[in-house]
């Protein structure tokens, strides 16, 4: 079980059993080392890194990640040929984000130890093949002989059930952690994801870069511009800058991204890392007794 | 495990242990009586019907099926309140196909007795939420206390388990079933599916009728009308009418509607429907034996 997200975060789902990941996103990489220091302060059991592979700044954090002593490398959004070499020299684990079978294929060339794969439901920043998590699954673990990580919709015990039986051997988990009480998104964030409704999420952006966002005034105006016909240009202009951050840490309903997964729909509460990892592993083992009980 | 089609499947179907469905969609009423018929004599064994409830002789489609003593109704596209009461007082079973967890308490409190939940990644016609099949069958389990059966990117008995561990108590198969040898679809049409990879089909016509969709000419120039901003009226003159006919029955695999799941990246042969039946039976008690030695 992987979560992707700040060092308080990351720190309490490895404390709770999980992998807890360090997600550098657009972070400067001065704030992206402190987020790891203070991640070992607050754990001493093994936490990893996700870095985006799109940024001018990447490759620096691939090195301070390293310098830092980190073994287990989740990496997204361009190749994973780009940093693998000294990665698998020093010794590290390195797992790519996926949204298609081909390129699960590439990542097993490349030497991955792992592939993520991630359906279109999941939130934030997402693939242009919008396959699903029950489609996508078992099309990689047909497609690699590499262990597959499920992710996107995965937000309780059964769905982690329903996830390990399309053939995935863990899942990556993201929106249920993020509206936790140690995750650093901004209280109003984490509240408009509790009163989402099945449905308040959609996938937008697809002719720039694809993001799975929660409805308010910002996205209706993208949802209009697209179906209106934009270029790409007016896109990225109605977008400018820092939105994830203006959403989702400062908590602008209105005119922040508010990335978060399908999955919203189903998330009611916003409790600690331990209490959500009870459910998930109460919840699963449920689902699997009553699923032998009734075959 | 429910399917959806002409006679000979719909029997087949039946006489393989699931129940086999008898969709009218567009089809005259004369010809579904047909249908109707020759089902009877191709099977001793239960089948049920599916009618779409948007067409003018849908209310007829009902009656002829009532007539003929068909005792399970399948309905979509509609409420099922336009057509419960006769039928309810007949004794027969009714399941309406949703796409939200709204829909399905709807469809409780008119007193269907099971709802359908279709995911986004589903063949043919779809919901607007796109609601993926992953988010969707937990959310309608939570919403209402009738049965759920789960519909769109099942193809395997893992997804079938994968299905079950959402919480749903049953599943409805298109695709797979579609492309067996007892199915009327046109050989061109099933080969189609057998060669289309992973990503293939897309969600189009939101702004109408949203239908997934294989790839070809006509789709081709459906999205490029879409992403041009293009008006309903545009987009309903370039579909005209009898696409799906022209594409699934008479193998016009450019210019003809090829309606598809997603799943269809895991379709890669053309077997009877006793071998399909066979496969998911004994893919289902793998999976569950699997996922219960691990736990």
């Amino acid at each position: 079980m992987i979560c992707n997200s700040g060092s308080a975060l990351a720190a309490a789902v490895s404390e709770a059993g999980g992998l807890g990941l360090i997600g550098a996103g657009s972070m400067r990489p001065d704030l992206f080392r402190e987020q790891i220091r203070k991640a070992r302060i607050l754990t001493g059991r093994k936490f990893g890194v996700n870095i985006p592979l799109l940024y001018p700044h990447s490759p620096e954090c691939v090195e301070i990640a390293l310098a830092e002593g980190v073994k287990i490398f989740f990496t997204s959004a361009g190749s994973p040929r780009k940093v693998i070499g000294p990665l698998k020299d020093s010794g590290c684990v390195v797992v790519h984000v996926v949204a298609s079978p081909a390129l699960a294929v590439k990542c097993r060339d490349a030497g991955c130890d792992a592939v993520v794969c991630e359906g279109f439901e999941a939130g934030g920043h997402n693939g242009r093949e919008e396959i699903t998590t029950m489609v996508l699954v078992p099309e990689c673990v047909a497609a690699v002989d590499i262990p597959v990580i499920a992710a996107g919709g995965i937000a309780t015990g059964s769905q982690m059930a329903a996830a390990l039986a399309l053939g995935a051997e863990g899942v990556q988990i993201g929106s249920r952690f993020a509206v936790s009480l140690e995750s650093s998104g901004h209280v109003a964030f984490k509240q408009a994801v509790v009163d989402a409704g099945p449905g308040d999420t959609r996938l937008v952006l697809k002719a720039h870069v694809p993001v799975r966002l929660l409805k308010n005034a910002f996205r209706d105006r993208i949802t209009a511009l697209e179906s209106g016909g934009a270029t790409r240009e007016a896109l990225v202009a109605e977008l400018g800058t820092g939105r994830a951050r203006l959403g989702m840490l400062e908590g602008d309903l209105d005119e922040g991204e508010l990335e978060i997964g399908q999955v919203s729909g189903l998330i009611n509460d916003i409790p600690a890392v331990s209490e959500i990892m009870d459910r998930l592993l109460t919840g699963y083992e449920e689902t699997v007794r009553k699923l032998h009980s009734t075959n």
